[in-house]
């Protein structure tokens, strides 16, 4: 696969009319994402013995953790009169009861054991006909995962992102609920154009003076999983033909955003859903951060923001202070948010796409082949 | 009719894969109930001067007490601009008047006998020929009752539960409005397999031991209008081939519910959406609980709950004070509202029956044949 | 055109059947109003240098302050991605900045002047080819009109009273949002039928007895432009055949509106949806009160009520306190919501027009002209 510019061969989509997503049908279909990937959805510590109900691409899956410490999923919904079985309770070990007429499943297989209220030889479990079903589920990484399609859950190892799994490793993040489209928010994740006007005042750009504009190249990385941009380029004033100068001044305290040791985050996207920005900081030295968007319902994502970074235990100490007492705050809540904001806020199609959205084209080609198969 | 034990002939509906609700047509149409009953929609108490608006079957009525004592109800809409007429004031005796131009109604006929700002000679009056419609309209047992369909009523007697009207009896009640089907709710109500598990643990059932299982026999009663469950034989801890022991123990403070003098409560239902249960307690004596659901629009439905009891003042004292003491917070608020929240998260279909569900079978069938007629 | 009585002619048409408004078809389509006018949309003084959007006939406009002054309306989304452009800001005189990507518009014409994050040669620039829609707005009498239909838009003189204007004059006036068909509005405010009825015992007619009933002249103006209601006839006490005499007395300390000096204001009506109501009071002399009813969206209109009148400094300061000190509060809060609440409740169609409804009737036929052109 290889890197490619995509700067040329793309610029008939990007300047085009109303190119639209047209170009990208099963893209455009994907209103509740990819669900043959694996999906974050909880914070393990949330799940506990209490069954709790959690959407992941227009399912809704009951969790809920057994006696030996794993967690299970079902299909919220119990066959026989439709309540959910997150309503319901563990009354034996391995198996979850719903509350109305205390049907009893089998967390592991679905398979209904007992019809409580009809008593041992209740013809409705002798007949071993009714299952709810289940979902292939994983906790790694201090995080449940859920696997949302039919079929087979693939192994989970290239979903985890190794460095959240790292021996020497710090992980922080947070999680909560949006509204708007995933692919608004993947596509505003990975586009190079805006974070140099929308994010210019924000707080955590205090001393950074971005670019006016940019020329990247998306590269695809030699396994084809990840989509990376780098600058080519960047120009941090310029004279406008009909505008005039922007930005009119630097101010004296920001340094150049991407020049010298000061350089700019590397930002890399991949299926189905999952950010990452490379930051290398003065004081804190490398550290990675990852946004996952997980489809819930249409019209609804998940948003998961994390901190990674490696290293011995006073690094670790320093990079847990600092994402709590700053980065969280300043990152995770101000600068993002006016992300989520715009997001909340897209109305497309149509659209009409300018040179920069080249990143974006890149991410739907990569989703639309992921699709294809 | 009389007495007729549905578990041999239903086993192929209750057990069949998705027998559903297309076994009842009808009743599976009929989301706004039975229109052709009279339903309850109110304590007389509520209903005075000032016009109110209640919803039952779908229509909205307002109901308004006149000088003569007696309640009427109009369709709440003025023909002239469409506005609802539980606006409006009671101008002249015996009629009620629309708040925007005074269009004035004859409670009794509906009959427009004058508009009155446009004088005595007024063409839309002299015409005669508008009317708004009107609804049978009763009151009994301190409840207001309406008949929502078209057509004659038929007598309210035999709809009005004599215990309701008894010269030594008690009637105490609540009145609330639910989210859900009434069908859900009255299916419910009439479910004898759901107590044993959802209300185990409430504090109504804090003396009481539940069978773990039981079977019944649904008998309808020598008029037709009833149907009771009768409990043939009780099991009170089993042991299940799947999940072991269940209960797995008796509290030594719990009595087995059902045997001895301390008897479980028989159930009654009828349309178009009654219930009754007969309780016999070892301080009270008998007592009954009823719950009316009336249909109020899609999705909604108006939830009657009283408890009657009769006998000498004394008796009636302690009825009274026992139930604003303990059973309308025990019972009415706490134990009724697992039911409600169960119904409000109800998704059916589809739906898979069980043995037990016999008894919701026969109500079906109680209910399709009535709409058949 | 001159004056007419619609009575006799317009007969059949209030008392037939079910008339409605199948005689208009294109005011039965007009939900979003008629946009080739200028419509009032805010106060002069909330339209700043922040970016606001204002709703008009079914568009959603951006208004913005620019640095000359001026006040301009751009189509609220950005071409680009969907973004509203009132997220944006106002980076360089004269545009609007989207707040994404920075695609800079200008006030003026909606040219894409530069988008800045894809520096000064940015292809989607070049081609000259991208604008988003303007509005024509115009600032008069401390108001920001719009002219929400496509091409070129009237001079819009004509459409501001002179009476807002006038250079001894006062403006003092409100303006709400509200929940209706901005046509039920404009009928109830040229509606000769309801206030005999509706306002009859509102604070605001605490001193005057108003008619029973009257026989009105509904008139056109000598330009066409404004249709007017006259009061032939007035009865302020009658007898109805079948519910007697109403109103049964007339308190002492009220005098009968419209006879001797306390005459009863005069009404009229013109396109869009504009109402004057001329009061001559025994101490301010004459004033008069104006509606606006603004489409918004479907189902909402914008409600604009306003004070006007003339003279020299000291009646001027007396309308002032007198306006801000009870007409503001007993009028248009407090009598016209009476108003508002009836429109917010309203069902139709269907309906059944009667006699006083001819001012209705040829509000809607004028109306029907306009849109017929």
């Amino acid at each position: 696969m290889g890197a490619r510019s995509g700067g040329q061969a793309l610029s008939h989509q990007v300047t085009g009319a109303v190119p639209g997503r047209s170009a990208y049908p099963l893209y455009d279909e994907a209103a509740l994402g990819l669900p043959n990937f694996w999906h974050p959805v909880a914070f393990s510590r949330r799940i506990g013995r209490k069954p709790r109900a959690v959407e992941v691409c227009g399912e809704t899956v009951v969790l809920v953790r057994s006696e030996d410490g794993r967690v299970y999923g079902l299909l919220d919904r119990c066959p026989h009169r439709g309540i959910p079985l997150s309503m319901g309770r563990r009354e034996f070990p391995g198996t979850l009861t719903c509350v109305y007429h205390g049907w009893t499943y089998d967390l592991a297989t679905g398979r209904l054991l007992a019809a409580l209220t009809d008593g041992p030889d209740s013809p409705i479990c002798r007949s071993r006909g009714v299952a709810v079903r289940t979902f292939p589920v994983e906790e790694r990484a201090g995080l449940v995962w859920v696997y949302p399609a039919e079929g087979e859950a693939p192994p989970i190892g290239p979903h985890v992102p190794p460095e959240f799994e790292a021996e020497d490793g710090v992980l922080a993040g947070r999680i909560t609920e949006q509204v708007g489209d995933w692919r608004h928010a993947a596509e505003a994740g990975f586009d190079e154009g805006h974070a140099k006007y929308l994010h210019r005042r924000t707080l955590w750009k205090l001393f950074r003076f971005l670019p006016a504009w940019s020329s990247i190249e998306v590269q695809r990385s030699e396994d084809g999983r990840w989509l990376s941009r780098r600058v080519t380029r960047r120009v941090y004033q310029d004279d406008y033909p009909d505008v005039g100068r922007w930005p009119r001044r630097k101010p004296f305290w920001k340094v150049l955003e991407g020049e010298g040791k000061k350089s700019a985050a590397r930002v890399s996207i991949r299926l189905p859903g999952v950010l990452r920005v490379d930051f290398r900081g003065p004081v804190l030295g490398n550290y990675t951060a990852w946004e996952f968007w997980v489809p819930t319902r249409l019209g609804r994502y998940r948003y998961l923001q994390f901190l990674t970074a490696q290293g011995g235990l006073p690094k670790r100490a320093m990079v847990r202070s600092w994402y709590w007492g700053y980065m969280r705050w300043g990152y995770h809540v101000r600068f993002n948010d006016q992300d989520t904001e715009v997001i909340r806020n897209m109305r497309t199609p149509p659209e009409r796409l300018y040179r920069p959205d080249q990143s974006i084209v890149e991410w739907r080609r990569m989703c639309e082949e992921a699709l294809a198969h």
